[in-house]
């Protein structure tokens, strides 16, 4: 550890970079990529080792089994982080990019095209792929990145750091490219965050408690990712087998990611046929029901089902596991209020057969992702054909659900003229 | 004054009125526009009136000419704002508009559509048509306004306030689609920036003070409405009778804008022909050179400049008047050096014959709007075509440059299906 590490002249330097890689070539930028690819590759031994002190530092501190699952790296995980960066070297560069252009009456060309935004703080926790992903990421995109990673991986990310610095050398990139902030102390967090003078965007990534205290106390602006408690809705004309499936696998196929399930409303005109089919198939997936009222009495222990009463709070509790909210509802309103009341505006599904019902639902709820008749969980960059993604933005401004490539960007007016002036 | 004003319950009002008017339709908010501009009309004298109350509080106490001219609501203004809501009438409705749309593999049609934000809070000084021409187009885009306007305008701005009201009444919309603040207590601009799970977005218009106080404060995200301090280059090969009309227009067409030139950069090789013909016509137009060592030396009196030396200070100030920071250069790169150093990153503008060095510029420096031979006036929602603007944002995220109905939106991807699950 470096203790007298120098925040104020690293992020200077992040900002001198971001000048350098804003104008980088395609070419350059993923032969830094590659060079990184294969540096992880290269450097297994050494990162595995440096995992392995963060690892048993975390066995004494007593970090749960959850904990240090997230901030192991296998090979499998290393191979996984140099593949990430090869899929970078394919998606195409979003820099330069036009995105309008037009002639207007005076004469001037005026375009709008896509430039790095400069340079990007990312705050995360526990899981050191971050430090490889979001660094690619970035790089791609013509911006510095400044990384803070948290402090049970200090020496992971620093040893990632240090294959991603050589890379930058090989290519003859700048260094502060990819600025890893080598300090655990947590001060240094909050002078970060002030630093809007050269730090354009701040990006956290963890738990609700972070990202609350970035919000409160950042200067720069934030592009939050957030909880996300998603809502599935089966409707009253529904194909009730396609609904059981698509349920499910809403719940069940990953719980513990933001676009899982959290709370299904079950038309109760459909409720009863519905649980017959959906309850053993939940309860033989490990699901535990915190039912409503009806759902409570309609789910009755011939069913088979797992139940518990729902308590208030459940309602707004992001589970991310296998506990499951179930609500009887009346009205596609009742659904789409509930929905507005305890939804996080992540991924909202309705299940119908109803066309004007599938319209209304889609236009009314207000969520990153709208769903007819499908799993929430397809809200994800990959899925949705961006490639990689930084995360799920849960922002509405600039960047809203998964977060690609062009998210990294912002846009710059292009005028040429010819001696215009303005009368 | 109502000094019990509410705020909590009111953006609370906001915020359910915000729902009902994302699923407005087009005709329907238009017709709340024209009623709009016909109240304007109808309550000319009771604006004016209004308007004379605080105009006669601001005499009182003393507010400069300046901002006294910035408070008035003559006739002609009244007029103007009344056509500004009837313009956007006629400007397309963003809500809706398909952003990008395809296939995926699986058979999921995915959409990406533009949505209204939501609420977005106004907070502004002097100018009681920001009032108007805000609450317009926030409604034509579909969002809820929460408005709160200086109080030296409290009356002007209670009176519009008022008159827009009662045209949401006529047309069947909420009156909390428009909510303006009533109370010109400073502390409720502290709990409104911190309402962070009604309100979407805060603009703050007004001096740096102000928009300082609201990056310190919100924890909802920003935009902000900053200083220009915009800069214009004249390289060595060059048609100097274009780069004098040109720079000129830039400085003196409307000094008081934040897209006037402030810093005029001059390559060595031109400077002395180019002061020749520059310096006379500026004069003459009452401009006053605040000169770099190489200048003040070559603007000789003969050639009837108003030259004083350059302070440090000088060039990292933003005028608004008809005083300009001139600084003689030996090379391209020190110009765009000048510029990241100085410039507040709003317009900037390379007046040149050489199409490599306007390549260079156009990627090299980091603007909302770069310019080839043109003046840095046109950056302007209407100059670039997109009609009316809420202003032109220094942010980087989500709106950069003038920031017209479109930057009002977010989008929301909509998900097609037929029961497809995640593998």
């Amino acid at each position: 550890m470096n203790s007298a590490f120098d925040l104020d002249a690293a992020v200077t330097g992040a900002a001198r970079a971001a000048r350098t890689l804003a104008c980088a070539s395609s070419a350059v930028k993923d032969a830094a990529l590659a060079a990184m690819a294969a540096g992880l590759d290269a450097a297994r031994p050494a990162l595995r080792d440096a995992n392995e002190r963060d690892l048993a530092a975390g066995r004494e501190s007593g970090l749960s089994a959850a904990m240090l699952d997230r901030l192991a790296l296998t090979e499998v995980r290393i191979t996984a982080m140099a593949e990430g960066l090869r899929q970078i070297v394919a998606l195409p560069d979003p820099v330069g990019r036009v995105v309008s252009q037009g002639l207007r009456p005076n004469g001037l060309e005026i375009g709008r095209v896509r430039t790095p935004i400069g340079v990007i703080g990312i705050i995360y926790e526990s899981r050191p792929n971050v430090t490889v992903d979001a660094a690619g990421l970035c790089l791609k995109s013509g911006n510095a990145v400044v990384l803070r990673g948290g402090s049970e991986a200090i020496h992971s990310n620093r040893a990632l750091a240090r294959v991603l610095a050589q890379a930058l050398d090989e290519t003859g990139l700048p260094r502060a490219a990819i600025t890893f902030v080598d300090d655990p102390d947590r001060a240094l967090v909050m002078q970060l965050l002030k630093m809007d003078d050269r730090i354009d965007v701040i990006i956290p990534r963890g738990g609700e408690g972070l990202i609350r205290f970035v919000m409160e106390n950042a200067t720069i602006p934030v592009i939050k990712h957030d909880k996300g408690l998603c809502h599935t809705y089966v409707d009253r004309h529904v194909d009730l087998e396609m609904a059981v499936e698509v349920a499910l696998n809403a719940k069940v196929q990953r719980p513990g990611t933001c676009n899982a399930m959290e709370t299904l409303l079950v038309h109760v005109q459909v409720a009863e046929p519905f649980f017959r089919a959906f309850a053993p198939r939940a309860r033989a997936a490990g699901v535990i029901i915190h039912g409503c009222k009806r759902s409570c009495a309609l789910l009755t222990p011939t069913m088979g089902a797992a139940v518990v009463p729902a308590a208030t709070a459940d309602w707004d509790t992001e589970w991310l596991d296998l506990n499951l909210n179930v609500r009887v509802v009346d009205s596609l309103e009742i659904a789409i209020d509930h929905i507005a009341s305890h939804g996080s505006n992540h991924s909202e599904a309705i299940l119908t057969a109803d066309y004007d019902r599938a319209r209304r639902f889609l236009r009314e709820v207000d969520a990153a992702a709208v769903y007819v008749n499908a799993s929430t969980r397809f809200t994800d960059g990959f899925e949705f054909g961006l490639g990689a993604e930084i995360g799920i933005s849960t922002n509405k401004l600039h960047a809203r659900g998964p977060m690609g490539l062009e998210d990294l960007t912002t846009t710059k007016y292009v005028i040429l003229g010819n001696g215009q002036i303005r009368k």
